[in-house]
């Protein structure tokens, strides 16, 4: 992985709203695949596969809602 | 992704009663697949087939739980 | 989604007891797969799918689990 | 489901020890198998499958781990 | 699932560090396969397939992963 | 597994920012399949296999998001 990559963009997890919370889990889990696989190219090629695959997008679903479970405690849940 | 689909119903994970929780968990499920597949007629095709696969519809049942338990959360388990 | 189908029954995750708790567990699980997939004889003919394979077996196992964190945690584990 | 099957033996989250909690966590995840498919014969013949199927053993595996930490919290982890 | 198998070694969450917290996770999902599949001559062909497999390696670590959740939060992460 | 790999560096979960958090979830995943898979040849050549991998990719950021949780929670979300 290439360590240039920021995970976390801002570095912190607290945001202003939900809304900007679940913008963050769903970068920070794309931060991942980045960083996995950084070639522009090829994660352009596979977001043609998973966008029309069901099964990807609902594993897509459940990692975002893994990240934003986080996310969302440490903001105590913008209560 | 689709910067301008709102994920978070209401910008808050506050609801009335556990049902509208369950609601909510259910529709921010939803629209991390509309931000990945922004495209409503690929959605819409895409729903014949999970809608009729048993590995697919258990999925989405553990992703839904997964965004419920932190709107349960987020709401003191309605208690 | 059929919006009148209720996701939650009696709309409350307190429960008298841990097994109470647990068959709430299970029919929060199927009342998601019902919401996805409103037709009854659909979901009776996958029923005889996903009942005898040890894959999606183990995946309702696993979903159902998930639930039951939120229920139990709700309920302070029935302490 | 059969209504009849016990889901949580002894009807309570509560053990002595972890390693109890560890057993109970196995027959919790168990017991959803046996609800949804109650043919004792059909889960024999399955077992047969997955005891030799590294992913689904690994899928059990995690399953387990989900019903337990339920469990352990619930015992304030034997501290 | 033969009842002789010890599931978690020492009977206990709590560990002097991290690594060894780890360590237990490791330990605590293998031996759920091992009650799962008692004969060592079979977990050694099947470990042939997994180490080999990048699906199940993931699968592995994210068992791995929910076991060492419950392990931290008993060592109240070794703060 | 080789019991000379260390599983978590530094031996603690405590980091200075979410960004070395995150990368901390990394190694960690990382390190468990190094565990399972001690050849770095073998490692290398699966690399390329979930490189390429939409769902692999998916469930490796899955991984790393719950390994994540984990570190977050222990150092109390970097409030």
């Amino acid at each position: 992985m290439s360590q240039t990559i920021e995970l976390i963009p801002g570095n912190t997890l607290i945001t202003a709203t939900p809304e900007e919370g679940r913008q963050l889990a769903v970068k920070m889990s794309r931060l991942i695949i980045k960083a996995t696989q950084p070639d522009a190219a090829v994660r352009e090629r596979l977001r043609g596969v998973y966008a029309e695959d069901p099964t990807m997008l609902i594993a897509i679903g459940h990692t975002v809602a893994a990240e934003f479970a986080t996310i969302a405690a440490a903001n105590n849940y913008w209560r």
